[in-house]
C-alpha cells in the first residue's frame, strides 16, 4: 500500500469533504435497510412521499431562518440566481403546500426523505450533508388533536422495526409553559425562559436558575417555575400534579387538557407506557411549535441525544401564502443516528452486496449458469453468476469476502446428472439437487 | 384563487427553481415506483449499493471535466474550500473507488441512483437537478468481457419490468471504429470524427460526409466510413459483414470478435434478438469509452432520445489512483425518462397516497378503530384512521379524492355485532364482515 499512498500524495485528495458520510458497501447495505424500515413504515401509515429540489432560491430558505441557521446555509450565485441549499425539509415543505395549495387535500400527510445541508464547523457527531426522515400532517384552517397522538404511534412503529425496544417519547405541551409564564407574569420572555429550561438536563436546576435570574426573573417566579419542570412521576401523576396546580390561566388549562388526550390516545394507538412519557422541561428550541412537542431517545444511549423529535405548529406556511396551515410532524436525523450506532457497534452488518447466491461455471458452456440465474432473478432472488476463471477456491474466496451465503456449483458432473451442487457458506454443507428443490430451498 | 395569487405576489415566489422537478403526491408516488423498479433490479442482478455526497472538492470533479461540464458545474467556495457539486456519478466513483481500493472487492459491482446538477441553460425536457441511475462492474487490473453481455440484461429486465416490450438496446464497439480508422490512416482525428458519426441519425449521410470533409478527411476515406457506418441487416449480418470487410488491423479484429461474443451472450442471458441491435454508428460522446458501448431508445418514443447508455473504459480511476481499473456500465437518466413519458401520457398514475384503507369511526369510541388500524399495518397494510367529523360523506370523499381503495365504517351496529362494513370504493360494494374475512380480502 505504501506505494499507493505515495502516488496519491501526487494526485488529487480522493477523501470525501469533511462532515460528509461516506459508507463502505457493506454498511452502505446497513444504512439503506434502516432508511426503507422507516420509508415503509411511513407508507404503513398512510404518508404520501414529496421530493423537493435540494437547491432553492435563497429568499426562500431565508424568509424564515436567521441567526446560525443563514451563517450555516451553503449559498451560491448562478446567473443572476441567488441560490441555497436547503437546510432541512421544513421550509421546502411550507413552500411545496403554498405552491400547490390547489392541488392537494388535506388533511395533507407527507413524508419526505432527503439529504439536507449545514456549514457548521466540524466536529465530532455532526453533518454537513444529512439524510432527514420526515413526516407533516398539514391541515387547512385547523387539524384535530388526534393526529398529534398518531405521531408517537409513528415513531414508536419504527423504533421497534428497528430493535429497539428500550425507547423513550418525551411528550410536552407548549401551552402548558405558555400558560404557566403567562401566570406567572413573564410571558414576554417566554423564548428565552424555554431555552434555559431546554437545557435543564445539560446545566441542572441550579443552571437553569442561574440563569433565569440573569435575565432579571425574580427569585419567587425562579422557585415556581422549577417546581414546575420538576415535576416527576408516571404520565398520570404528572397530569394530576399538573390540574392540582393553582394556576388560573385557559392556556394552561388547555395545554393540560390537550396533553391528557394525546397522551390518552397514544396509549390506545398501541404505544406502550414504556415508551411514551410526559416530560415538562421540553420545550424544542425552535420558537415555531406551539403545542405538542417530542423528544425520542434510546434509553440504553442516552447519550446520543434525541433521534426523532417535532411537534405541533399553528401555521406553516405564512410566509408564502394567506392561508393558516397548522402542522404537526416529527423528523429522524437518520446519518448522525447511523453514525452512532456504528461507532456503538449496534449496527449489524452483514454483507457487502444484496447477491444471495452466486453461480459458479466449472465448465467452459455458460449457458445453464446464465438459465439458472434468469430463474432465480425472476423470483427474485439475488443471483450473480461467477465470470472469473473456472477455478472453485477463488470464486468461492470471492464470495465469502463479500457474504453471499449460498454458491451454486456447476460442471460435467452436474451437467450429465442434470442436477446442482449448493453449498451452503456458512455451514459448508453441499449436496445435489434438481431445479425443484433449489428454488424451495433458497426461497425459504 | 384570485385572493391567494394576489396574495402571493407580495409574497416569496414559491415556485420551485426553473429547470427543477417537482411532483405532485400522485406522480411522485409513480416515480418512486419506477425508481424501485429499477433499484430492486440491479440488487437482483447482485449490485451493491454506494452512496457518494453531492458535494466534492471541485479539483476532484474538474480533473477530467472541461469545456462544457465545467461551464455547467455549480461551483462554490464555503470557508476556505472550492466545492461543486457532482455533475454525474462517475466521476464520484473514480474518487470512491480510489479512496476506497484496499477495502473492495474486485471485480467491484456497485449501483448508485441519487442527484446530479447541471447548470444548463433551461430548456424544453431539460433538468438541472436529476437522477441518474447507474451501475458499474470494476476490475482490478483486468475485468471479463461477460460483464458487458450482462448489461443489456440488466437493462432488458428493468424496461421489461417497466411495462415496455418495444426497447431496443443498440450495441457497438469502439475498437472495430478505432480499428476502422487506423486503417484508413485517419487515427488522430478518431474523437472528431467519432462525434460526427454519432450524429448521423440527426443530420444524416450528406451531413456527416461535409463534415467529414471540412476536417481534411478525403472524399475516397470518407466513403469508406460513410459505407461502414451505413452496414445493416440483423445482428449475424452485421457480424458477417464486419468480418468480409478488407480491413487489416488487429484492433478491429478484436473488436468485431468481442462485439460477437457479447451479442451472443446477451442472448444467452436472455435478452431477445428484438431489443438487442448492433448499431455501427454508436459511438458515445464521451471519449473515455474504449469498448463495448450502449444506447438504449423506446421503439414507440424514438424522439426521447437514448433512455440508458454507458460503456465499457479501460480505466477508471488514473486521475486519483495508480492502478489500471477497468470498467462497464450504464446509466438510465430517470428524471428526463420520467418527464417525457408523463408528457406523453404513458405514466399510470392511481393514487395520492399509499393508504389502501381508510378507517372511519361512525361513533365517538376510536379505540375499536385505533385497534383495527394497528392490526392492518401489522400485516403491511397501509391505513389511515379518518380523524375528521364522523360523517361518512366527507371520509369518503376524501378517500374517493386520495385514490383509497378501501373504506371501513364503524358505527354502533357494528360494534354490537361485532363486525366491520368493508367498501369497496371502486365498485361501490358493501359488505359486514368479521375480523379474519376483513384480513383475508384486504391481503388479496
Amino acid at each position: 500500500m505504501e506505494e499507493i499512498d505515495t502516488m496519491k500524495t501526487n494526485r488529487v485528495s480522493t477523501q470525501a469533504l469533511s462532515g460528509f458520510m461516506e459508507l463502505l458497501p457493506v454498511e452502505q447495505i446497513s444504512f439503506n435497510a434502516m432508511l426503507e424500515t422507516i420509508r415503509r413504515t411511513y407508507e404503513v401509515f398512510g404518508f404520501a412521499p414529496i421530493e423537493t429540489p435540494i437547491l432553492e432560491r435563497a429568499e426562500v430558505l431565508l424568509a424564515k431562518a436567521g441567526g446560525e441557521t443563514e451563517k450555516q446555509i451553503y449559498r451560491f450565485t448562478k446567473g443572476d440566481t441567488d441560490i441555497a441549499m436547503r437546510f432541512d425539509l421544513t421550509v421546502p415543505l411550507a413552500r411545496y403546500v403554498a405552491e400547490h395549495y390547489g392541488s392537494l387535500t388535506f388533511p395533507f400527510r407527507r413524508y419526505a426523505i432527503g439529504k439536507v445541508y449545514r456549514g457548521e464547523r466540524p466536529q465530532a457527531g455532526r453533518f454537513r450533508e444529512f439524510y432527514q426522515c420526515d413526516i407533516d400532517v398539514i391541515g387547512d384552517g385547523d387539524l384535530n388533536l388526534r393526529f398529534d397522538a398518531e405521531m408517537p404511534s409513528v415513531i414508536s412503529t419504527i423504533f421497534k422495526k428497528l430493535g429497539f425496544e428500550r425507547f423513550t417519547i418525551r411528550i410536552n405541551n407548549r401551552r402548558i409553559l405558555n400558560g404557566l409564564f403567562a401566570g406567572l407574569g413573564v410571558s414576554d420572555r417566554v423564548c428565552t425562559v424555554m431555552q434555559s429550561i431546554d437545557r435543564l438536563e445539560k446545566i441542572g436546576a441550579t443552571g437553569v436558575a442561574k440563569e433565569l435570574i440573569e435575565q432579571g426573573i425574580t427569585q419567587e417566579t425562579v422557585d415556581r417555575i422549577l417546581e414546575f419542570v420538576t415535576i416527576n412521576g408516571s404520565n398520570t401523576e404528572i397530569l394530576e400534579k399538573l390540574r392540582a396546580m393553582d394556576i388560573d390561566d385557559p392556556e394552561f388549562a388547555r395545554g393540560v387538557a390537550d396533553l391528557t388526550e394525546v397522551v390518552l390516545l397514544g396509549g390506545a394507538m398501541g404505544v406502550s407506557d414504556s415508551n411514551l412519557s410526559i416530560d415538562l422541561t421540553i420545550a424544542r428550541g425552535l420558537d415555531y411549535y406551539t403545542g405538542t412537542v417530542y423528544e425520542t431517545r434510546l434509553d440504553d444511549y442516552p447519550d446520543i441525544g434525541s433521534v426523532c423529535s417535532g411537534g405541533r405548529y399553528d401555521d406553516l406556511s405564512s410566509y408564502y401564502i394567506n392561508r393558516t396551515l397548522p402542522g404537526v410532524g416529527v423528523s429522524i436525523g437518520l446519518t448522525r443516528l447511523f453514525d452512532q450506532l456504528r461507532k456503538r457497534r449496534v449496527i449489524k452488518s452483514v454483507a457487502s452486496t444484496p447477491t444471495k447466491v452466486l453461480i459458479v461455471p466449472l465448465v467452459t458452456e455458460l449457458a445453464p449458469c446464465l438459465n439458472l440465474a434468469s430463474t432465480l432473478r425472476d423470483i427474485d432472488i439475488p443471483t450473480e453468476v461467477w465470470f472469473g476463471d473456472a477455478k472453485i477456491k477463488k470464486s468461492l474466496g470471492y464470495a465469502n469476502k463479500m457474504g453471499i451465503p449460498f454458491a451454486i456449483l456447476i460442471g460435467s458432473e452436474e451437467l450429465e446428472r442434470g442436477v446442482f451442487s449448493l453449498k451452503d457458506l456458512t455451514s459448508g454443507i453441499q449436496q445435489q439437487l434438481d431445479l425443484g428443490s433449489i428454488l424451495t430451498t433458497l426461497k425459504q
